[in-house]
């Protein structure tokens, strides 16, 4: 059944940028194709709009559909339409960024995507369109918001120590920060509640554990003030 | 001569929200539209992607032909795909946004704008689409983005007052500022070169003219720098 316009359209996909991490190293959510073009290649999970589906939906829809990952917080990133970048013709693509726990999530296969799998920021494989691209914006988009929104909270389990914040923040910034400087920053920011639960099954001495305190944070937002690390 | 797709596709457009300052008022350029739907209703200026042309490509020439506004600097704002958001069917738009000096450019309409003027955000006229709701999300993104990147700078003259500098804040942000903590905040930032010249035509004692050090900003910036204000 074929559709007809006056004036040609491009065609409009989404794709998904989805950050986990994996004790001290920042993870991407790809798939691999199972058709052309690109068969067999990784890629970011998405696919075609469908015309009864708001962005947003279509990009839940395929991340669903693809990698089984469901109740994530999706913020769309940036739209890329440069003219050679899908070799089908005029392909648009919407790209959306999520960060998830992700030990939260059971990740299987399926429609279009013949293997899913969480791969290294460092070690990712060869990637279809213009992919490995639209990763670099998310990364630049994520490194730019840690510092100035509280955002890194929800690649963390909800009770976390002040040395796995760290790391996330060195994991995500790719550098290493003043262990003394990070903890007084954070801690005089008074966003994080210690709770009177430590570490379980660890060899060394069981640190505390502390939470978001997202309530808080959202009073002092509407007062101007400002979230900076 | 007509377009067949064995999948249906929504139409492709793009829309501007160019910011100005008009002395102590920040303002908004729209055009007043030519043809239905919403014909002589006020809205932004904007149109379809052609099939040959970038997202940024299109927005700039849409920009040019209805508003007569040329080299702008545009920066992607957001996707708005809602389903009843063109009583025409299935149209995504591709948001774009501009800080300029609005006394560097004289406006003309043209193509399918009937129309062109600056508004003040107190004083928009009912718009067409929603495009009243695309302006709040450039006026929110305008809003933070003042706060930790040097972008108000572009809707200034080269060299300018502190005073000046600090009408823009005002005036973007909605909110009165101390006027001793602002220059301290932005002066111990050394990011204004003082120059060795004064205003001209004033009733009032000449105040300094500064201009914004852009080369030192970029080198700053390599280091970790964090502009806030």
């Amino acid at each position: 059944m074929p559709y007809t316009y006056d004036y040609p359209r491009p065609a409009l996909t989404v794709d998904c940028v989805v950050f986990g991490l994996d004790g001290q190293v920042l993870k991407l959510l790809l798939i691999q194709r199972q058709l052309e073009p690109f068969a067999h290649r990784w890629a970011l999970p998405g696919g075609f709009v469908q015309m009864d589906e708001s962005l947003d939906d279509a990009a839940l829809r395929e991340l669903a559909e693809e990698t089984g990952v469901q109740r994530v917080y999706l913020e769309q990133l940036y739209t890329f339409g440069e003219l050679d970048r899908d070799p089908r013709g005029r392909v648009v693509t919407v790209a959306y960024y999520a960060l998830v726990n992700l030990f939260d999530h059971v990740v299987r296969a399926a429609t279009d995507a013949e293997n899913v799998g969480w791969f290294g920021l460092d070690d990712l494989p060869k990637l279809a369109f213009d992919h490995r691209k639209i990763i670099d914006v998310a990364i630049e988009r994520l490194r730019g918001k840690l510092r100035y929104a509280p955002i890194g909270f929800e690649l963390l389990p909800k009770k976390f120590t002040l040395t796995e914040l760290q790391t996330l923040y060195e994991a995500v910034l790719d550098q290493e920060l003043d262990k003394r400087n990070f903890r007084k920053k954070i801690l005089s920011m008074e966003l994080l509640i210690e709770t009177d639960e430590v570490q379980k099954d660890v060899a060394h001495r069981a640190a505390r554990l502390y939470r978001f305190d997202r309530q808080r944070y959202k009073q002092l937002e509407k007062q101007g003030f400002s979230f900076v690390l």
